[in-house]
């Protein structure tokens, strides 16, 4: 009783915890209990939300038959080692993004969002109807693990500047907390990237140690208050127009499923994607309402000669990676291919009609 | 095992076919066989992927517990009588359109496109964040069945002309096959909606019948051959930027079903949805490239003052319509609420980011 209190209580655990109290040794037979971590807190706003939509949803549709308990980055290794714990079989599952695992696998970095890319309505196309979920479980089946596309963040920001970027070279000298394939853009650029936890982004943008800083978007923004520490919000997001949030398994592991078990966590990943980012689009515009209306936040748009000169840059950039690493190649061709593919429809379909809604008559 | 063999490779007809066999007498206890109709045929490119998703998804899922077999419309029930069939209990599940049952709850309009309304991003993002999947299921309750969303169509065409639109006055006296509250906005511009069989549409088109007629989007028109009956295909699509897919239950049916058996159907048409808008996304782009490329054909845009125009008009008509009915009004507002929060961050975020990639810099 003291133990199934103590689970019950523990709050942001949810209906993996109190599931949880379900699989003690009498009622374990045939009952598999699998530990999944995030590679941040397992209650993080926006972040861990596929992860909880698709741990509650395995939990009651296997009826119980595979448990799923989250757990945060920390509680059983370092964020960033949750893909090797998976793969190792420390762990059976995990939640993270792909760009996490660059250091392993340079691919990943192409999966993840690429400059002037793909939105997160085609990057899930191109996942589920063009080729990239195989593509992309090939890359993480190098790494040990099985992986799922496991959400979107929709389009991010350009980043929170102290210093205005008028033209190109404005980027010149500056110095940039990001990641990724932005951060070898922002190379290019003149600019330098800086790797620095979030945490210590405040006293580093006050200091000036560094200029501008990069996160997610409005919702994640606004709740590390971001607009506290930087003059001015930037748009475009040229930089990270989508990004991919992965669920990996270990392989052996998998093998104990049933096949309904199988087909409930392949799907329940999609299930997620769609709640993750309907949830980001919905949370992401209350956020920017707020960071403009109450916050008074300065937003500044780059203007197009500079996104141009970025464009340009950014294409070399990428283009060069890829041609370093046959998989990153293989990816890469395969994203470019759909991109040539979706853009004049994605052009002449929404974005034509989102401008159309802007033409200044009365609606509402 | 001749049996077992004939099922392996029985094909086509896949999953849902191959564990329907198992349900004869000898095995039937305990598990349940289901009927799904949609309202057009139960192969139907594009329309009925949501169908199969969630049928062959809801099979695999619960091992056979519970089977779901598809029909095309009029296989049980003409296309607009499968909802009043769910509800009678003839069948346990329907698979269709918002707007198919306009005539028997008003709402439903509002569930559909709205001309100058939500994309299909946005939509998901009202129905599963901003209370419209609760919304949607009060509408559909009083026509005495549970209701969860499907799918969407994404921004569809503004149709096929064989008269040019270059100003507002072009819409007068223009006879048009086009439903729903696009078939409003028409009249209130001076035009004749017409309803028509799709079939009927080439001979109609041919003789002047008709000027102009609407469908869905690139797949579907290519697929039906509307390139070759019309001279213009008209964007953006301001009269149905999205389209709403929806699944239905009988409430007696439903609570047969077990707690795990409710979530996979809940949870399967989140992911049927997903599948069906990026099955149209990466479809859709391939077909438009089709029908520009090897068909030639020729897209006219409507120009902003046009647009404008048609804009105030469609506002009035919209709401005007609203006020006529106490559940259409509760829906239209929860969307213009929705709307009114979401367009300024879709404007800085989806619509600046695709805009800068067509600065005309080399990427590719």
């Amino acid at each position: 009783m003291n133990r199934r209190k103590a689970l019950i209580t523990a709050g942001g655990g949810g209906l993996a915890a109190i599931l949880a109290t379900h699989t003690g040794p009498a009622l374990s037979q045939g009952r598999k209990e699998w530990r999944l971590q995030c590679a941040w807190p397992k209650n993080a706003p926006g972040l861990a939300t596929g992860a909880i939509a698709l741990s509650e949803f395995v939990n009651k549709a296997t009826n119980g038959s595979l448990t799923i308990r989250l757990f945060s980055a920390g509680e059983i290794t370092p964020p960033f080692q949750t893909l090797e714990a998976v793969a190792n079989g420390t762990i059976q599952m995990g939640q993270g993004y792909s760009t996490y695992w660059a250091g392993q696998a340079p691919a990943m970095m192409f999966l993840g969002p690429l400059p002037f890319g793909l939105t997160s309505q085609e990057q899930m196309a191109w996942l589920y109807y063009g080729g990239g979920a195989e593509l992309a479980a090939k890359v993480y089946e190098k790494l040990g693990v099985i992986m799922f596309p496991n959400g979107q963040t929709s389009v991010q920001s350009a980043g929170w500047f102290n210093k205005e970027i008028n033209t190109l070279n404005d980027y010149k000298g500056l110095k940039m907390r990001v990641g990724g394939m932005g951060g070898r853009v922002l190379q290019a650029l003149g600019g330098t990237p800086v790797a620095m936890p979030l945490g210590e982004v405040p006293q580093a943008m006050q200091s000036g140690a560094i200029d501008a800083v990069e996160f997610v978007g409005p919702m994640n923004d606004l709740g590390f208050g971001l607009h506290k520490v930087a003059k001015y919000y930037y748009w475009p997001g040229w930089l990270e127009p989508s990004g991919q949030y992965d669920c990996f398994v270990n392989p052996k592991a998998w093998e104990t499923l049933s096949p309904a078990e199988k087909e409930i966590i392949r799907a329940g990943n999609v299930y997620a994607s769609q709640l993750m980012l309907s949830e980001l689009v919905a949370k992401n515009a209350a956020a920017w309402n707020q960071l403009v209306n109450t916050h008074k936040v300065q937003v500044r748009k780059f203007n197009d000669e500079t996104l141009k000169g970025i464009g340009e840059i950014a294409w070399k950039v990428i283009d060069g990676e890829a041609q370093k690493d046959p998989l990153s190649k293989e990816v890469f061709n395969s994203i470019m291919k759909f991109r040539t593919e979706v853009l004049p429809y994605t052009n002449i379909s929404e974005l034509e009609f989102m401008r159309s809604r802007n033409l200044g008559f009365k609606y509402g």
